[in-house]
Formats: structure tokens, C-alpha cells, sequence
């Protein structure tokens, strides 16, 4: 057993950011059981990239507010998306650089066997570069978790 | 003058391996003027995945294969990708890990102003997880660079 | 809610490794309700380490073997307390130094309220080295993850 | 010739923190020609961290303050010990989280041979998380170095 | 075919920072073909650095203001040089030290082959220590991309 | 009091490896009371250009070979100067590279005061690339610790 081919969490996490319809798209997944927000954030510090998918997710139930353990999944899945995003440093302005991303935040369970009950995934897609319009190009990013 | 909507590289480079329909997608791309490639590779060895990419990209003449500044670009974009999927340490097999990966190269100029010139895009997607059949989850990785 | 001070799972798996009488810790620590397992293990290849905890955790039925959100959850505190072992790069051999540790597992709930469930503690405890008898030091390393 | 047993500084240095009587702990390390000292801080950013750390270790004369080769090592410890506190990026409120940390410092010679000299044990434990009442769990760092 | 002795654009870049007399050495480099840059820089953020540098390329035009493939390719040969300053994390103020840095940027083909077109150097040399005056010891870096 | 501009370690190390006569100037340090060696070493694992250079300092005495403070000092000079040659991931081959390097170390007090004692600076420089002739270009490091 192994993931359920129409259920794979990241690959429905990065096509509702890449989508030409994404609210169309939410409700869809909506539909099909999954939990899922969607938004979006521009900074140059790190932190607020953060701070702007957790808030996003708790206002929308994605996690619950009061259990630490479902927090904990999401900072982890976030900074492994960081990752895809920054590619080496989790750093923004610190090395003189900026993004502007849209996210979204999916929870359910993509395996076929149910016992692997809720996972979490964060995808982030947007720009990456200098602070000057113009001077950036594409960036992904992509972090799973068991919740 | 930024990216131009329609030509973003990165998106398109991810599009092609979420696609239901590669191949379609691939022709489709190539009409608009996009060189690109699509493969496949598996492996515990970092490194077999950098020469997988490096091999296709040459194979279907993106990059040339006597010039090594276009092999230069090609690396450092297929790093940046593997930073996605690996999320912290550009490591595999050393720590206990397997990809199962299908990936792509894209190149063409996804800027307004012509003199940008070419970019290549790598993207990245597929499963990361213990060499054990169904022990995994999926991934992403998206490298850019100037070529 | 917070913490409980007597339930400090990390604290209990490193005072696990430095105890001087290990197997009495180990049956006080099942008396109260933990999973716990110890082992040891010594290479040049961090994915030996990983494999021999993932193997004496499962073995001992701190994991389940089928589940594949309780192994990714043990992966990932097995990674995070190697870098405190390794402090920059998560290799051994690769750059020219061994390891001789002594780890333990240890799972339960920590906290002060019983909806956080079940916590991860991977422990490390040994010495760090060249591939030479008695050019070494000591490291430590700690994981912490939700399951 | 290698680790003295009963000298392991790292394991003294750590044991002092996690030990339930600190204070009478410290004066029996002092007892045994250790160098020691105990302290306590809390920050978002690791520069406060690192700070406060040498600031104890000079005013408590565990390093010379005019010797910067001394400054130099404890450094070192300082930032191998926030590796494994940090796991991965030696990085707090930029990545949106926080620390309470107790810390020891040790000096003394823990090999067997005389002439390895002085070297110093810099040991960290206590919470990381989100900058929440609660949302955190257990870290532990220990650096070594020759001085 | 592969690196001309003559223009080895790396070994350039870093004598034109230990040179006695750095001027005389610039115009000679100019004088064979090569564009070139010295600066100064000292600060507590990383940021800072790489917009000195960014500054002074443009300002005596060793790369094009308008095109963001120049600012791309000296942006992560700035990185990169950084690295080797930084030696693990590109971090300065915030793990609490400080640089004094001489910085160059050369411009020109380091190869044998026409074909391979121009590329770029970015060096540094100076200090990096604790923010007390004699508290330092030296650095290097050195990044090269094709541009 | 700080670096005796006469004495600057780091830049002594490098000039020997950029000179045109590298025994005429290993020589002059040698009658400067420095402690140096020199040497080159090609490969795609990053272990054997660590043991390389500790064969080299022992062979020709810059480090007492039985005593562990020295190697251990030598050992993270090593490292600090791999990082940067690899700009990222203290890895070669595993991430599909090669290099071809000539090294130095060198040992003696580049302080004003003489309470500093000795110092170790190893560097390297030479080529970085794809394990095919001609794809590569330069890279340096330099490490320096107290010892």
C-alpha cells in the first residue's frame, strides 16, 4: 500500500496555487474531504512568511488552535516549503532578497491505508529576488508532514 | 518590466510533470517556442540524479554540450531543485533516504524584455521517503538560472 | 498548559544515556508508562545510525512497523538529533570522521494535557571523531517530534 | 590513551543542567579543578544567545577576556552547541521562534594525556517553539573544543 | 580546452585584494580586456555586504543596471564568495559577529574557448570576528558564475 | 592590540598557493619562523582531500601527531576551508563533482600579542566542476583556528 494515486496532497496542494481558477479549485478539493486554505504574503523577513500561513491556517480550522502537536506539523511542513523557496539559507532580507508567494495549506489523508490518518502539506509558489521590481524569478516549495 | 504572465518557466516546468498528459503538454510547450525535456530517474545517489538530468538535457540538445557555461547553469539549477526535495541536507542514500523523481528542463526567455535573454527551469516532483515500498511522500524542486 | 515537569521526554531520554545504570532507568521509565529502547551503534556512515535506531525502535515496538506516519515521525527526530552530533553537516565518513554512540527512543506524552498524544525522543550520547583511536570528543543530539 | 571516564566533560556539562540541585552539582565539578558556570536565557534572536554565554563565561572567569584565542574557542562551542538546539539553521525569531535555555560552561582537561591541555564544554537545554505559552518542546546543544 | 593560465578570472580577483598597491594592479587588469571593481565594506549584516557590492558593480559598470540576468549572476556570485567568509552559516550579526572586508568584482572570459563569453569573480579578504576591536581572525571568498 | 600586518596568516597561506614560485616563498615563511607545508590533491570525495592535508601537516611536523588538540584544531580548519571550495554542501561527488586543489598549512602567531600562541591557517585553491575536463572553474577556502 502506498499513496492513493487520486489523493496525492502535494501534487492538489501546488496545482491550487498554479491554478488559472484557485477558488473553483478549493471548493473542488473542499468537495472531496480535504481541508484546504488558500492565500498569500510578500515580505522580505522569513518570519512573516510564517506567521501569515499559520495564522491562515488557524483561522480557517485547518489545525487547531489549542494542541501544540498540530502546530508543531505545521512549522515543520512551512520551513521544509522555505526550503524549496530559498535553496540553501532559510534567509529573505538578511541576504538582501524579497518574495512574493501565494500559499495554500492542505490537511487529509492521502494513503490508501486509512490508519495513516491526517497529513499536512504547505505549498508556496510565487517570485524570489532583489527589492526591485523586475529583478526576480519563479520559486516552489513544497513540505509534508503527518499531523 | 517583470516576467511575462504567459511565459512564466517555472510554472510551465511544473505543469509538465503534473500533467495528465506529458507528452501532449511537452509538444504543446515546444510550439510555443520552449526547448524542453521530460525524464525520469530513481535512485539513493544524489548524484545519479544530477547526471540523469544532465544526460537528457544534453541528449535533447537544451543545453550545448561543448560549452560549459550552459552545463554551469544546467548544475546549479538541478541543485537548487534538489534543495526542494531534500529540504535541508542535499543528501540521500547517506541518510537513509530514496527518490523516485520525474523531472523536466525547460529553456527559453520567460521575461517582457528580450534581452533577458535564455533561462533554463528545472522542476522536480515525485516521492522521497526509507527504501521501504510505500514508506515516503512527495516532493518538489524547482531551480532556476540565466544560461 | 505547557509542559509537565515530571513527563520531560527529552530530559528522560538523555539522562537514559548518561545514567549509570542504564537498565534500571529504562524499567523505571516503562513503569511510568513510557515506551523506551536503548542501543548502540558505531560507523562511518550516518545512514548505519539511522537504520540501526529505526531497527531496535521498531523492534521494540515503540513504532509501529506498518504505519508509515509513526516511521516518518521517528525519521525525522533521528535527523534532528544528528545535528547535534554532527553541528553543520549531517556526514560521517564523507568527511573523514566515525562515530561510537549510544542512543535510546523513548515515546509518550509530555505535556499537561492528555489531547497533545503520543511525543518522540530520539537521545544520542558517544563521541565524534577521527577514524583514530582516542582522537575524539564527545557530541550529543536530541529529536523531539509529534506522532 | 582517550577520554579520561570520570573526566567527560561534555557528559559533566550537560548532567549539571539536566541535575535537580545545579548549585551543589557546580561546587562539586569546582571541587574537582573544573572550571565551571551555570546561566539562563531566553531571546528570539541567537545573537542575545551567544552573547549571554560570554558574557557569563568572562565574568566568571572560565576565559581570559584579554586572550582572544580563548573568545575564539568558546565561540566555536558556543555556535556547535546552538546547532543542535537550532537542528538545521542556526536561526531563531527570523524563522519565528523562540528559546528558554539554560547553559554551563565547563573548562578543564578531560583526556587522559596531560598534555591535551584545557578544553571547554559549552552545554544548552531547555525549550524551543513557537513564541507561544506552551507551543514547545524540549532542545539540548553541546559544543567541545580545545582552548 | 578548458581555463586560460593567463586568465584565471579567480586567482585575479583575489591578488587584486592582497596586492600592496591595488590600483596599480586594477589598471593593469583593465588594460588586458578585464572590467573591473575594488570596495570596501564593514558591517554586522549580511545585507549590507551584498548591496556594496551590488552598488559598486553597477556604478562602474561591470554589470548592466536594466538586465536581471547581470544582477542574477552576481548576485549568487556574491553568495557564494559569502560562504566562504561565513564558513557554514551566512549569518553575521545575528550569531554575533562582525566583518571588515575588501571586495573586488572582475569581469572578462577565464576560458580558452571564445564561446564561453563572459564571466564573473566576486573576491573578499578582511576579518570577521566579535564586535571588539582585535577580536578577528581573517577571511576569504571567492564566487564565480557565468554571466 | 590585533593581526600584526606583517603576519596576516590567512594571506601568507594564500599568496603560497597563487604564487608563481611556491618553494621560494615556502621558504621565505619558513625563515620567518613560520611552520608551512604545501600540496595538491585531485579527487571526487571530500574525505580524501581532508586526509590529504592531515598527512601533509603531520608528515612534515606543522601538528604533533600525538597529541589530539592539534588535529582537532587542524581538522575544523579543514572544514572551514571546504565550505569555501563547495559553497553549500561540504560535498563532492555525491553531488556529481570534482576537484583538483593545492593546499598549504601553515602555523605560527599572527597577533601582536604574544599570549595569542599559535595559529593554524590551512587554504586551498584550484578548480571545482563536473568530473569532465575543461567543465570547471576556480574555488578557494581558508580556515584558520587557534591551536
Amino acid at each position: 500500500m502506498g499513496l492513493d494515486k487520486d489523493r496525492r496532497i502535494g501534487r492538489h496542494a501546488i496545482l491550487l496555487l498554479l491554478s488559472e481558477d484557485p477558488l473553483h479549485q478549493l471548493s473542488k478539493l473542499e468537495k472531496s474531504n480535504w481541508k484546504a486554505c488558500l492565500g498569500k504574503v510578500g515580505s522580505m523577513e522569513a518570519h512573516k512568511v510564517v506567521a501569515a500561513i499559520e495564522t491562515a491556517a488557524k483561522k480557517n480550522q485547518i489545525i487547531k488552535t489549542d494542541v501544540y502537536r498540530e502546530s508543531h506539523a505545521l512549522y515543520h511542513a512551512i520551513i521544509e516549503a522555505l526550503h524549496g523557496v530559498t535553496r540553501g539559507q532559510v534567509q529573505l532580507g538578511s541576504v538582501h532578497r524579497t518574495v512574493g508567494l501565494t500559499f495554500a495549506v492542505l490537511r487529509g489523508n492521502p494513503y490508501e491505508n486509512e490508519h495513516e490518518g491526517d497529513w499536512l502539506a504547505v505549498s508556496l509558489y510565487g517570485t524570489i529576488g532583489a527589492p526591485v521590481k523586475g529583478s526576480e524569478h519563479e520559486a516552489i516549495g513544497l513540505g509534508i508532514n503527518h499531523i
